[in-house]
């Protein structure tokens, strides 16, 4: 696959948000062609999918702005500067849903955005779950909810989970537990 | 959900980027904090699973440059003005992969970017293809492949297919192949 590889050029910040950072890079590409590509550097994230103890799912209702809509997810986050992302999958269970995992699973890893960003989110399963205080951002609004495997999928076919880390996380679920 | 539903106090596009359009809009939430939400405006997407009349499947390997990494992908593209999502995707069958389906079915859509983006994929089923001019733009460099369903799955399973459009692809089209 190397003969697809495009080299870089120039690389440059062209726009240095407060949440997003974009880049602009001019590379060439195998057959001699230029071009540029924008995209936003992004630190990386982890979901975890918690199993409750009497074996339901934890996830949250929020509302998405980007999108205009609510959706139906598993806890997730942003990477931390310093953290691994088993960290931060143990940092977002208990700050958005108020668990600390006993057990914490790493499943696999995602590329939600390859046209236009580097984020990478890394999917665990939490289980053997103990209480600790929730501490979310004052700015995250979100409801809690516990559903069983057999919901989740239900919900997946009727098109009502459409967030990709959260679709994939069933998936994997599934897998895990031999229905698939 | 409607309580999770946050309020716009100001928008503006504050990046009018080349390929990357970033608006920031300032938003009162539910429980009356005030923040910022920083986000791309995209036009919407179409991807396609295509079905060789041998019962093989249609995939590119792409270098995608935001994340530096070769891709294994179905074909796919965003929407032009005008266009239903359902055009797109028999477009991008023929510019990337040089086909023309005679039946193209809606199967699900996805958002991959909840946080930052608004953009949907549409994703399709096309079978009983027709031999038609490939028109790739001279920035897209691809290497076209054929995959049974097993030999997708195996991949997917061994964490070689972890762009999420493709990866969600190949369980709706398992599921319509009555797999799982």
């Amino acid at each position: 696959m190397k003969k697809l590889i495009e080299k870089v050029l120039t690389s440059e910040i062209i726009f240095p948000g407060r949440f997003l950072k974009i880049w602009r890079d001019e590379v060439e590409l195998p057959n001699g062609f230029r071009s540029f590509r924008e995209y936003v550097k992004h630190p990386g994230a982890a979901m975890v999918i918690p199993e409750t103890n009497d074996g339901k799912y934890i996830l949250i209702y929020q509302y998405r702005h980007a999108v205009g809509q609510v959706f139906l997810e598993f806890p997730a986050g942003k990477t931390d500067p310093g953290e691994t992302t088993h960290q931060t999958a143990a940092r977002e269970l208990q700050e958005e849903v108020g668990w600390s995992p006993g057990n914490l699973e790493f499943l696999t890893h995602i590329h939600p955005v390859i046209g236009y960003s580097n984020e990478k989110i890394d999917l665990f399963y939490a289980s053997n779950l103990k209480k600790a205080p929730i501490n979310k951002d004052p700015d995250e609004v979100l409801e809690i909810v516990e559903l069983s495997l057999d919901e989740l999928q239900t919900k997946l076919w009727n098109h009502e989970i459409t967030d990709v880390k959260t679709q994939i996380g069933i998936f994997w679920l599934l897998k895990k537990m031999k229905k698939i």
